[in-house]
């Protein structure tokens, strides 16, 4: 018998009827011949609920004590499931991740895995129950309650996958993986696979259904992911390694960020002691720098620019401007109105000329591009927002996304 | 420095405000010099909430999972008082009843305190930190999350002074324990001080603030409970052993139950194996008897009468049909509308009479007497309703309650 782990979302466990329709699914794969886990989120807003109560308390609560309020919506979410898989003739017990053995480390809110102690769950999974697992918490040495901040009910389904050596669906409220935002380009077509190396480009740039540490985690240990909706009875799309039978496409993925600035830094002194006073003085302040090209040195002096978030800027211009005293010569300009555009494909490493034939397609329609980097299987371009639509299109229907 | 320990109702924590109101309490009290353990119930209707999801998915959902599900109530409430205790500058840390070693066995939902094992709460203790355990729960030996049933609260709290050997300060909605209701009676006096047993004699009759196991708890312990208001600055009722200290009144206490039917079986042939038939049938069947009165046999037979919860009504006057069927002779006859009104003290020990006294009182009142049963520290009275206010005013009045 195998076993299978899935996860649903706080979507789909956001009222009674939709936990019922939950355990109905549930049901019809462990009536398919399988043992089952089950993590679950808090339901709906329930979390934000919470939150507002501490907000109103403290405006920066203890963390502690955030993390023991916090967890206690995942507790209301499988008590609930349990009861309806059990009302509809199905042996089931729901665990929260201190008792299911899933062991923290670090500070509260943002705490990570170290081990699973999967003890509890084998016995269960031997009596053929339906083992219910709350998402996002786990415990400390201290046997303190910890929750493990974003993405974090996706890290523990992926973990304790990862420990049972089975696969891990994610069922959630959108059908799978999407070659570019179907909301930005409604031609978009849903990915039947993609490599846990484009998933990963694909989240960091916010363009994934799944948080980047739990698609690592699982291509850590090799274990497929299987995104899927928990409303339709679809096929989604499957995050595995990358094989002989994935068709190395050029280009899988297309993201679009608006939420970065670039910033351009002329006249820098070509001398890498001064660069790195820039980024080290950047660094030391957290700004997340993303893009970064540099031109090479004209007359000794090379241009340097970057993006880095929105939230971030006016910091980032503070650092800057004491740059701008201690080197007089070098001038700064910011630009805010920037579209970042990227191409992601495990092809790349494969297929050289992806990014010339993106620039001869670019130049096509007119496109301006401020900026490129690339890595080995992505391509970024900076571009301005109002070429964001058909640089999106020209792309999209070339490479067929 | 003295350990107290303090217990904080739902009301008393039903919404933020009365959360800070609580911590300021609590910061009065540790400011005078004290080791303070604080237990609090889930806010308001908060358990409500819970059980109507649970309802909504099953008529009868499993009781492990009730109290996966309910337990989540307190762990707000601990969270959230913490919170504010730590915004005004005390330190203080939540523990759950299983963080803080409440052990329980017995079934879901109303499991019984086995051991509490103090480790964790001694050391946060010495670190001087307000400790805030979540009430009315605790942990099985399979680890899982067990509640304690009906004044499951109180009980935590006066199991954890037990273990601290300390007082405990229950702080509810009411100012104290009452001689009798007032508002039944408005000029019902508060009591200073109450013995257990007449307590329990009291909360047994439905007529007490504090649950009867939290009482016989204590009682066990030698550990005095204060009751007192949550939201005015009073002195309160303490609950402790009678003592010299202590003014032995004939009457402490007169509560009043209208929840009670009478049921009389007139010629029940004077043979102990037929009474003993009787109640036994009720017994197997887990109907409730209260006052059970027997006349002395006349022509070889006897009468009895007996009273048992309306709700209970029905299914007792199944059996007792059964019952009529085998001794045909016997006549059943049931009444609706009675009063129990009970009256309490422990000075009704040391001083013969006090039944007799106040039926010569029930009698001046023109008051129709249709039952008495009486145990050592408790007279009970079945009366009609209609005569009940003369009767509790007139007993209020004479003995000053």
């Amino acid at each position: 018998m195998k076993t299978i782990v899935q996860k649903y979302g706080g979507t789909s466990v956001g009222s009674i009827d939709r936990i019922q329709n939950v355990a109905k699914r549930i049901i019809k794969k462990k009536e398919a011949g399988h043992r089952i886990v089950v993590i679950v989120s808090a339901m709906g807003d329930n979390t934000d609920r919470l939150l507002d109560m501490a907000n109103q308390i403290s405006k920066n609560p203890p963390k502690r004590e955030i993390d023991m309020l916090i967890s206690t919506g995942e507790q209301v979410s499988i008590a609930l499931l349990s009861m309806a898989l059990q009302e509809m003739g199905h042996d089931a017990i729901s665990l929260t991740g201190s008792q299911v053995g899933i062991k923290t480390v670090g500070g509260h809110t943002r705490s990570k895995i170290s081990e699973i102690d999967d003890a509890t769950l084998q016995k269960h999974l031997k009596d053929e129950k339906i083992v219910i697992v709350a998402g996002f918490q786990g415990v400390n040495e201290e046997k303190d309650i910890t929750t493990l901040g974003r993405g974090g009910s996706d890290t523990s389904a992926v973990a304790i996958a990862c420990k049972l050596q089975c696969p891990c669906e994610i069922y959630t409220d959108v059908d799978g993986i999407y070659s570019l935002d179907p909301r930005r380009y409604a031609p978009a077509k849903k990915l039947d696979a993609i490599s846990y190396e484009e998933m990963l480009e694909m989240a960091s740039l916010g363009a994934g259904v799944m948080h980047p540490r739990a698609v690592e985690l699982a291509q850590k240990f090799n274990i497929p992911i299987i995104v899927a909706s928990s409303l339709e009875e679809k096929p989604g799309t499957i995050i595995k390694e990358s094989g002989n039978d994935m068709e190395n496409t050029e280009i899988t993925g297309l993201a679009i960020d608006n939420d970065d600035v670039m910033i351009d830094l002329d006249y820098v002194p070509h001398d890498i002691k001064i660069t790195a006073d820039i980024f080290d003085s950047l660094a030391k302040d957290q700004i997340n720098i993303d893009m970064i090209s540099q031109t090479s040195p004209h007359e000794n002096n090379v241009n340097i620019s970057f993006t880095v978030p929105k939230t971030e800027l006016s910091e980032a211009k503070q650092l800057l401007q004491k740059i701008c005293v201690k080197y007089p010569q070098i001038k700064m300009k910011i630009n805010e109105d920037i579209t970042k555009l990227s191409v992601v494909g495990i092809g790349m490493r494969s297929q050289s000329g992806v990014a010339g034939r993106i620039f001869v397609l670019l130049a096509k329609a007119n496109v301006e591009v401020l900026m490129v980097t690339t890595s080995e299987i992505k391509i970024s371009y900076a571009i301005r927002p109002s070429d964001q639509q058909k640089a999106v299109e020209i792309i999209a229907s070339e490479y067929d996304l």
